[in-house]
């Protein structure tokens, strides 16, 4: 049994969408796993050590994450080393393609690294992350779906 | 009077379809530019010297430039120091969206800067150079032809 | 003459040590400029209109920028397309090498290249932009200063 | 028992010294691991199947992986798809801090994340990977074994 906590910040709707998209997926997965949802700013930075797999959703604001899941992150150092080893994963929303959606996604897996988790790509249409490009389409929807499953499936295979 | 070159990698035809485009919007940009088209493996590394802006433009692979582009960085050391506050700009075709076509320009970019270069995104589109999915449609050709025309202008200010 | 702004969150001390090199390095440049120098919460959006140049130090909060910092860009976006044709640049203080001080900065980089601003890098040790190591050593100073003296010198042939 | 293969370019023998400090580390790991060091030249990517972790280590060129480095990745492309699922890891050797080598090491990472591979940070000293500045000191030394030890405890924890 791994607990996985999907935490996004969104102002449009479209990244909450797809971060409903990844909660199915975890479900969808073989193991048994206990999924929180909630929002960056509603998440406590002491929430993160009861959690397994972190899977974080941001919109791509110049490139990045936007400032309220940075925040999130900034206030994560009280817990520096104790999120080691811990599986991680990332998905945004943006306005168009080639527009930072890549980098936003890396930005959330170089925290996480630097955090000492482990996160995992996928050999399938987006590598690093699911992006949807304004209103999540079927695409994006999918991929979030199969993040959350990649994410729960490494779960149970390190802690279930 | 200025001079750039324009340097691709092209195995399926569509960076170098976009390194034409490219060529065009030099073309199109007030005051006169000199161009050179090439393509990376021909690309002597003495010639970027002679060079005011240098354009470059690789098939993403891996979510990097390919090695035959890497290739041509690795032996410009020779001329480390030489190509300081020259301009650059990059563009890139890819398979799929969120398959690393953003940090392939990134890559390219960054080997500028490191050699001094002075680089510019835009506000538009595909902010940090020109990205085309497949084949290049209206959209990416577009985004060439205007990399072009912005780096010749902005060649025209420094060295016109 | 041109107007450079500089732009710095600091808890410890070290970024505003690092911003306040970059002034002098300002003015040391050939050509007049003026300059601002503000906290990143302090700067409204508003006053980025004004400068020719931006440059932006952060320290290096989980390989990127810190929230405040983010917060001053995600702001920026009701000037969005405004700020195109600027000239930006990017230091950061962390606490260890290989640690997200180079992303730091690149973060930084990325996001002024999504408002269409203009960067160089330099071909000298920090290419991207200066870095400190913790307290600012005499390297990381003169980085500093010497960051400033380029984005005034490249203002200075564009604007002056 | 789990096979992890070290795959290294090396013109100096900086980063050939820290490949084999990574090997000395997959050896003090738990679990056994055969292991297997080779360069990138030398390495057919039909070895790569064969491998339950791929390490790999570049001298930082222009703020990325060699194009030898470069050029094993994509050979690999007729292996797409295949690599899904194996633990990846990477470090480097550069000239100095701030001068790519992180870059470097996520070039590195994005390539084994397009993959689908599992990469894990820590969050102790060179997060993204173990960086040598020259001549590999102590402290880099260091970081690659446990670079090595990292991956042979994931890989045994997943395959073994």
């Amino acid at each position: 049994m791994t607990t996985i906590g999907v935490v996004y910040h969104s102002k449009t709707g479209n990244t909450k969408k797809m971060a409903e998209k990844v909660v199915e997926g975890i479900e969808e997965a073989e193991g048994e796993a206990t999924t929180v949802l909630k929002t960056a700013e509603e998440t406590d930075e002491d929430e993160l050590l009861n959690w397994d797999g972190i899977i974080v959703g941001s919109p791509t604001y110049y490139g990045l994450p936007s400032a309220s899941v940075k925040d999130l992150f900034d206030r994560s150092v009280t817990h520096h080393g104790e999120l080691e080893g811990k599986v991680g994963g990332a998905f945004t929303s943006a306005a168009n393609r080639g527009g930072g959606n890549e980098t936003t996604i890396l930005a959330l897996l170089e925290m996480m690294l630097i955090h000492g988790m482990i996160v995992q790509g996928t050999s399938k249409k987006d590598h690093y992350g699911p992006v949807a490009l304004g209103k999540p389409d079927e695409r994006a929807l999918k991929g979030s779906r199969e993040l959350g499953k990649r994410v729960a499936t490494l779960c149970a295979k390190l802690f279930g």
